[in-house]
């Protein structure tokens, strides 16, 4: 069942608007009528079965049903890339989000290929935002990851409880075990933030900055990832730790 | 380094031909001359420095040092999917083969939206050889993966050491054990195979036979993954059990 996101708590019985965007995709494009049923999730993370009740300028509807079920990973987990060029940072956001990631930043690194115009950061924000917001929807999300654009020096301030930089030569030099110690030490309700290069990797400088600011350098087996396929790694395998039995 | 892959053994100080569409993508794609240096995997997985010696219509190259060094994952792995439509055979096959995965099988499901006409088929599989290949060359795998059309009732038959399921409604139903069951139980050698749905997923009947010929049916976490996410998962999560320490 398709599902959408309201921006404030619900319970059932609740008359409710949609947001215009969300209203337009359910009259236009799904072709829904009075009586159709949604799942929507409200700012509480609880899901609601709601019924269409009228369609105006903006869809009206009814919670009919609270049917939440927990489905958030337990880890609280921030993807940080180095910006890389064409669609890869959507891939990221569209894959990370099915597998459970809450929050993207994307920081320009030294070996960014693409660079992001000042003028061009919010258009690019923007889209980025709606990328996680439907692929949220799709993966029967009960929040949608936030998308932030930051500096990579400020990376090195923010407050989180673990932190990782996947690095590639730490896995080329036959190193295999900080990855699975970061894991292991993680508890649920954890903040743990997971730091990724660009298709170029991190020079060796910026590695050594992250190193001193206490981030855990760790490679993720022995063969070379694509920059848009580390973040995939980390993800199914704090789901596998944390959410499989 | 570039990476190219050959069809027979080599030693060091052997002088060889490359395959004429390496050939040209080393000279006319990369602009290599005489005196460079390439890394070939021969056909028993062993990888040696090479150099360019001759450029005629085959580059000739000379094998200078072997460099062997295992990065295959210890699990044999085949990844079975539904035909999926656009490019998600090929993402698939790009990032499972970065995962290490050894085969890929791919067959027409009840639900998959994509068809591939008898007349196609050739084309669509030389295709998707080249992505395995290309993809292998660009993760520096020792192997290049098999790709296959079979049929689904094949598949049921076909001799592997270990089988799963990924079925979305084990998910759904809170199934949360049989996938770490059935990686606790693989062995290094063991040949497993893992199937997955097309986009439609599977129907009821198609994964009722998968059950009674043996199959496990695991649910991947309680979130939706797309039909190209699923393989990553698996293929990540193998890595970190028989990868990492």
């Amino acid at each position: 069942m398709q599902r959408y996101f309201i921006d404030h708590p619900l319970t059932v019985n609740d008359e409710f608007q949609m947001a215009s965007d969300d209203s337009h995709h359910l009259v236009k494009v799904l072709r829904s009528s009075i009586g159709d049923e949604v799942e929507i999730v409200d700012s509480k993370r609880h899901v609601f079965l709601a019924k269409v009740v009228d369609i105006q300028t903006n869809t009206i509807l009814t919670a009919t049903k609270d049917i939440t079920k927990a489905v958030e990973l337990p880890i609280e987990v921030t993807i940080a890339c180095g910006i890389s060029k064409g669609d890869k940072n959507e891939q990221i956001i569209k894959r990370a989000t099915e597998l459970g990631a809450q929050h993207f930043l994307f920081f320009e690194s030294r070996y960014s290929v693409a660079k992001w115009a000042k003028s061009k950061t919010a258009r690019k924000l923007k889209r980025l935002g709606e990328v996680a917001k439907s692929a949220a929807e799709q993966a029967h999300r009960q929040m949608i990851p936030t998308v932030e654009i930051v500096e990579e020096s400020q990376l090195l301030e923010m407050d989180f409880d673990d932190r990782l930089v996947a690095y590639e030569e730490s896995a080329k030099q036959g190193e295999q075990s900080n990855f699975k110690k970061v894991i292991s030490n993680l508890a649920p309700g954890d903040r743990l933030v997971a730091v990724f290069g660009p298709e170029g990797g991190f020079s060796k400088e910026e590695v050594d900055k992250f190193a001193q600011s206490g981030f855990t350098l760790a490679g993720l087996g022995p063969r070379i990832l694509r920059a848009e396929t580390a973040p995939m790694y980390v993800m199914a395998t704090l789901s596998y730790q944390f959410e499989l039995r």
